[in-house]
């Protein structure tokens, strides 16, 4: 349960089954997650979110692997329950290794401590990059 | 400046120093970051910090260029300022492009943002996945 | 249950029992809630929130209602999860209507998605305001 | 400067150039925020962001002030320099008093601390709400 | 300067003129710090901060110190800049001495990285404590 | 469960199986906690935990009792439940009383709050501290 009713899909607007229907068959999966049954209850919000995961998380100059781990890395530093939870179920089917979540967590778990020290001796940054 | 006095070379004690030849020898960096600076007041914490991020940052399952924009992500979830500056230095060092950049800009974007709606509608988990 | 042992009304001091009155009463529901319960582990606290709350709370320039989805606002960012469900359930009570609550959790999305933009590219301020 | 070299108006393609006349006629500005300038950078998230604002900031079932504070209190929780000091200034900008700014500062203060609590006490939620 | 204009000593009405020289004297320092002369734009929170401040900081069962040391843990993990300033000013002036601050600071990096693990990992609590 | 198979006592390496002896014997129980048997999924992790705990929060210039009081702070600032749980567990086997626990937590709300409010208001610093 969510703090809103979540809609099913036998009770979905048109619309709204289109877009279930193509979570399913994007993702492979033959039921509609939780996330987005919720979302649905608000329907500008459920298509804005469905069309921006798609340009978001699309092949690009990095790959769809790589995108699902950086997913894992926010969501751990935020501590959200269902977003890791999901994410890491993701990054398993697109092919993370037990060594790479682990090298993942080390990495996350390393500068969550030097961005807190960073911060707690108010250390003034080096230089400024410019990416062009 | 810090919130403590930074060790400078010159003034380091042998042990800080080999440290430090050691860091702008493995950045490929002629000065010292204030980072390393500021935590050389407190001897066992620089010496910790080293020797553990050569073991976290080494080249694995995941490579280098992969860890610092993780820890890119880390830092722009945490907004911590110094980390965000040095982090994106470094990933442009390793050879992150102007694309790339865009890229994972947009995964932390979006995932910070569904990771308010995945706590904010308190929606619970579809599975919980296990790694073996 | 809490780290600490609750204070249920039929043990608790006759100074603590007249707040959980006032807290009942005022609220319009006949048990004592989780979060006061825990607090009266510490009297100074239950005391001190009791008596803040009542004046953060007052109508004012925010009405009582903008000032509950405020605090779900807050809550959802720091993806607390006892004070998202009390203070959804406190905004329903004072009329949040669906729509107010999706709206609500749309911007609180997209604010959280542009803040860490805002911090992981270290954007400059514009202007600074001045509130006279 | 950003960590990215920002799009100058001047400089910018022509349709980077008509989402900034847009923005700045919608905000009644001569000038593109430095936020703007410098999500340009990757132009995919300057029409994705724009397209999305309008969308979330529009008059609904909550008026655009009401927005632009719930602004405010997600950049205060989560310490965002520049968005707090942009949402500020729309804010003002659209009728914010200082009555409203003092009360609005107050309920983000009061429920960050309550938050802290619950989740330090780890207290369990009293019911779950549903809105339906 | 703040996002308000300041209350400054010679303009403050006399009720919080009262609270600017008990601060000056109780802290011992002969100006009034910003984040009072801030939040003396809404008086009722002038007050309300420092009377609470005044019983929360009192010497108890935990000393002053080791409570500005928490105030220092808290504000580094929220990274926020002004508290990490001024509360480690303070602990300085109450004795903290610099081994002190370097084994703070090696506790709050490290629990802020095992945080982040416990959470990446979704570990299930061994037990529940009850203090009584 | 956690997201990673944990490594069981009986099914552990001999080095893994030596620090999990070791881990039961120095905190004086008879099981290997969750987060100990899960972080030995990535055995270099384990290792490098392990010997950083044992150096962080040695008795030094503060007490166990303090450092583990402060690792309740970090804890509920970030809301990390395994964390807050294990940590008071901890502090009060090393001898927290409840107005200890009280006192912390109230220092903890506190200076949530005003981290907020000194972000969401942008308070400048008045003085830079630095210790020598």
């Amino acid at each position: 349960m969510s703090t809103v009713k979540m809609v099913e899909y036998d009770e979905a607007s048109d619309d709204v089954r289109a877009i279930y229907d193509d979570i399913m068959q994007s993702k492979g999966i033959d039921f509609v997650p939780n996330f987005w049954k919720t979302v649905a209850s608000h329907p500008p919000m459920l298509k804005q979110l469905w069309g921006e995961i798609g340009q978001v998380m699309a092949d690009g100059a990095l790959d769809p692997l790589m995108k699902e781990m950086i997913a894992i890395a926010v969501s751990a530093t935020n501590g959200c329950d269902y977003c890791i939870n999901s994410h890491t179920t993701a990054a398993i089917a697109k092919g993370m290794t037990p060594e790479m979540h682990g090298e993942l967590m080390a990495v996350v778990g390393f500068f969550n401590k030097t961005n807190k020290l960073s911060d707690g001796y108010q250390i003034e940054p080096d230089v400024k990059p410019t990416i062009d």
